[in-house]
């Protein structure tokens, strides 16, 4: 078979009538991703694909580190057309690697290109990209709407005032831009900027804060305050799964201590973050929201790197962590009481899945098909062979015709072509089995299966009317 | 190739042949399940398919709690043919779940169904499934007996009198029913259950037991009382593997605090845990049974649901432990004192496998082919997937020609389908292998090890005559 | 297929034509194997194969172990013929184990026997290579000649006086048989032989060592020493990866404490560890070496074996370590301080796979591809499933093209057909993902590819001219 033709990674004949009668023209909901709003709002335009593809994705900039090209030419002041050769060169190196795909995907769907990029090829492609962005308008909007989005999920802080969510909400652009809750920095208060960033959420919120509750309470206003902007999910990004039930006084001390500058444990820490998680998700509960964990990362490993380039470079990585007991925790005081929203697991590290998937089995709710979900294979393994784990892991714990399906989690305005490379995958994974013989070929059920995964899940399951 | 046929999972000429002229016919070791031998005895009869499949299977309550039915539809009081609906409309959303197959199997081997279970096939496989069970005599006996089984391995505490092991023994009934030494709750001191065990077991010992020596006393000859009774296997559930060495003393603090109502420290829990392990690990070697461990498993999650629906209801779930250096003492100190029996090792965890074979190849033993072992994919791992992936890497790391093959761990009459699910697997794994050029293709050596695994080893390695 | 014929393993025309034209006859760079250079320089010669297969091959006894085979066949006195007739019994039950294809390979590749070898053709096998080993002349030499190898690293002891390697660098040997530098006796001050090594290394090092700063000094020198001999690669076995920062006078009072025969705490150990483990990399750095770092590992689990056979007799095993946080201090220490040198990292248990790949990323360096690398599945992975399941996680999380690929790890001279192995299931690989239509079937960029991985890759990361 030919390289990326219409039947890329659809390997047989059902797989191929299920992409192309089925999933391919499926709205897409983008549930998570971490585009700017102000973009589209703005509808940014580029010059050239140095800042579209390697002005922030730490992902293409991982890879440029792998094969040894100096930071210079990675978020350096290198020539732009020369980070873009050094980039080409090394891709040219990385079968096997989903960039490989995402790249060549985005090339063909975006600018028409068919052809191998490589060192060689760099300069043609550099050229045939400059002209389309220029004369045909490929603007920020114009990749989202030809990209048949329906929702994009954007991350935003408690502090934010929305401003670009309610300005393109009035506005004629067809597509809903909605915000996610992701209240981090509250809960950090190890981190130098704890102090800050209490003064900015006291001003979101219009009240002082002065303790640990008074947090809790901007976080419920803030959340008010997003509801009301259409927002419907929240995130956390936990790096492990805490659970460590502190009195009132324990974590008012904790606050107290952070804000004056004072060392905190781990053990006050957590009790202060366990606090406001479960402050959070009962929040979550009560707005009907879809609260998402991602957790099992390394942050910030390199030292150095994260002094001279800051955070989100591209040198966070996976972790082993012991989130299993402290997650069926935090599930467990929620179901108690419960106050146990509807939750998407995340873990970065593929060898935690089989007990995500049968953890969240003993979590389950009435009247909600899937209620507690296993994410998308996440980051490192948004891939081929991360997505088919995912799925298989799923389908043989749980119902996989439930699962709500792909997000992009990304920067990136081209990154649509992510959803395709999933359907094509899901699509694949299904298509083999039914030629196996382990699935019936009813292709009116198989077909709505499809399309409830790559689109119809998603939006009942997040009540995006 | 068409849904369940004859070739169903058999993808290639080798596996074909190896499943039809080889394996299909072996008669089942089932060395392992939790069947009521009352059951049995007493042949018993069911009205409809919601009695004989949904009365007891926590693996179809876990696939409707999520698919978001009501716990009234599972285990509540609505009509039976209202469960049967739920289950079935939750059941045709289950593409790649082994739920999915093991119901299609055993319609179509013990009810002669040829279709598709859904919402719209539910009535006509209920009529169907009512009429032949009352029609055909579709009783207790008659599964077993159409299921070319040789021997059922119960599951049962040492209070047992097991009265109907011995009357079926006595009987006319042709297959082995042998009970299984499952001595969990004589250590499980931390449960509020132990005191009143304590004194069942007493009865059982006929002697009062005021020592942890007793209680050891009493698992020997309860040990020999099933030994006496065609016992030829143990097992323990452990959740995770311990092995904390205590003094006399330690030990029977330990066993006096929990039978006076005290709180017992984690500690000196596993003090006492692990003498009793050992000592009964002692007993397995002198009576040359197998002793099965069974670990990384989380036990009653959801704190709710165990208050209203109590154990064993859909809820347990895989557990990430620390089993990898305990379990090595505990074999360790056992084959020190050369008191190690064989033993079979089954994680809950399939990342545990690859230490799981490794680690039993340290501890091999003279004269016995695979004297130690690793279980055959256990529960949420019962799968094609795990299946195969367990074979492949007990393949890849010891002897998969000694493996002693698949139990089916159920409750449920039906079960023994996952018997035929297994050997197809096997034959495939076996058959791809051999048509890829990797084994030669010399099918008689081939059909005898296919034989050795589906049949021949396990009967040899318990030692059933 | 037909077993082990020219396309084995290669499953399409792809694949073939990359074995076959590019891979097959790059030379090999072993660049860490046990060969005692001894053996080499000697030339020795062997009567038969179970002097050649299974004098010293852990696999193999492993292997008969799991079979149930006494300890006299194994590591015993019975008679050669015996052992070899009880080892081809248990090798035929291998389906599926790397064992199996090795075997295959090298009675193929070494003796030209193309038929199976088991219990009925032992005899047959055994008569063709006495036969064949006596008449041509088939020596260690021989074996290494033959196999188109370009170099072979050794594992040495600083305390080696290297005079093998500096003979057969002298002689007319064409094969490059270079030192590797594996310090961990110095490192392992818990061992009982600890105060006679700091002996043998004060005179390898020609001053009496008397504090832990004089171990450091000490291998500083040896390192030196091994770098004039052509040394270019240093090897660490740690079992776990321990990070502890001590200070000066808390390191010199561990070494001091173990030189006094006095029990040292875990923590005093690994900050003498920690402590050395930094110096070493600094060296190895200093020098242009690349350090290789081998964890999760356990020894000598079985108390009894050791105690008769001693350590490295087939009972170590794969182990779950917490070794993900300390290794990241490791590489984040050394980075800090610009003395981070090339590094290979190696974990026995596969489930740490995807946490390395995306840990290395963080630390690649300017101006080397692949500073930072993911080692060949290691020992117990060393299998098909287990080099496909590393070269994919690679390919998914970092460059394949960049990796510097196999190495047999082997004390064995036939070892060489693991590289033939290795190479095989690349193409494989690799085929396959193009005539899936995953890449571009360019076919020179393909085999310069794979050529890379195959050798050049080794040959330039190494340094060797």
């Amino acid at each position: 078979m030919q390289f990326l033709n219409e039947n890329f990674l659809l390997s047989n004949k059902t797989a191929q009538t299920l992409y192309h009668s089925y999933a391919k023209d499926m709205p897409i909901i983008d549930y998570h991703c971490h585009i700017d709003p102000k973009d589209i709002w703005e509808d940014r335009s580029f010059e050239n694909l140095a800042q579209l593809w390697l002005g922030g994705d730490h992902y293409k900039w991982r890879i440029m580190r792998a094969n040894g090209v100096p930071e210079e030419y990675i978020t350096g002041d290198a020539p732009e057309r020369e980070k873009f050769q050094k980039f080409a060169e090394a891709l040219a190196r990385c079968i096997g690697n989903p960039m490989y795909h995402w790249c060549h995907l985005e090339l063909k769907n975006y600018f028409g290109y068919e052809g191998v990029l490589n060192g060689e090829t760099a300069q043609e492609v550099w050229d045939l990209t400059c002209k389309k962005l220029k004369e045909e308008g490929l603007t920020a909007r114009s990749f989202v709407l030809n990209s048949n989005v329906e929702m994009i999920g954007t991350t935003d802080d408690p502090t934010s005032e929305l401003d670009y969510h309610r300005m393109l909400a009035h506005s004629d652009f067809p597509v809903k831009v909605r915000p996610s809750f992701r209240p981090d920095q509250a809960l950090n208060l190890h981190k130098p900027t704890f102090r800050a960033y209490i003064e900015s959420l006291s001003k979101a919120a219009h009240f002082e804060i002065t303790t640990a509750k008074d947090v809790a309470k901007a976080l419920t206003d803030t959340a008010d305050f997003f509801h009301r902007n259409g927002c419907r999910a929240a995130d956390h990004g936990l790096d492990y799964v805490f659970y460590r039930v502190g009195t009132e006084e324990e974590i008012e001390a904790a606050f107290q201590s952070a804000m004056a500058g004072e060392e905190v444990s781990l053990e006050a820490r957590e009790k202060y973050q366990t606090y406001l998680l479960l402050h959070c998700a009962r929040q979550y509960h009560r707005l009907g929201w879809v609260m998402q964990l991602h957790f099992s990362c390394m942050r910030n490993p390199n030292t150095k790197a994260f002094a001279t380039l800051g955070a989100d470079t591209g040198f966070d990585c996976v972790a082993m962590t012991d989130s299993c007991f402290a997650l069926r925790s935090v599930l467990d005081a929620l179901q108690s009481e419960e106050k146990l929203p509807k939750t998407i697991l995340y873990s970065l590290n593929a060898a935690d899945n089989s007990w995500i998937v049968s953890l969240m089995g003993a979590f389950q709710g009435e009247g909600v098909r899937g209620k507690i979900q296993h994410g998308s294979a996440w980051w490192f393994n948004d891939t081929k062979a991360g997505m088919e784990a995912q799925m298989i892991n799923l389908a043989n714990m749980g119902i996989l015709g439930n699962f709500v399906g792909m997000l992009t989690d990304s920067r990136s305005l081209l990154s649509y072509a992510r959803h395709e490379y999933f359907r094509r995958i899901l699509c694949n994974l299904i298509g083999t089995w039914v030629e196996n013989g382990e699935y019936p070929a009813d292709m009116e059920a198989l077909g709505a299966l499809v399309q409830d995964i790559s689109y119809r899940n998603a939006k009942e399951y997040f009540g995006f009317q």
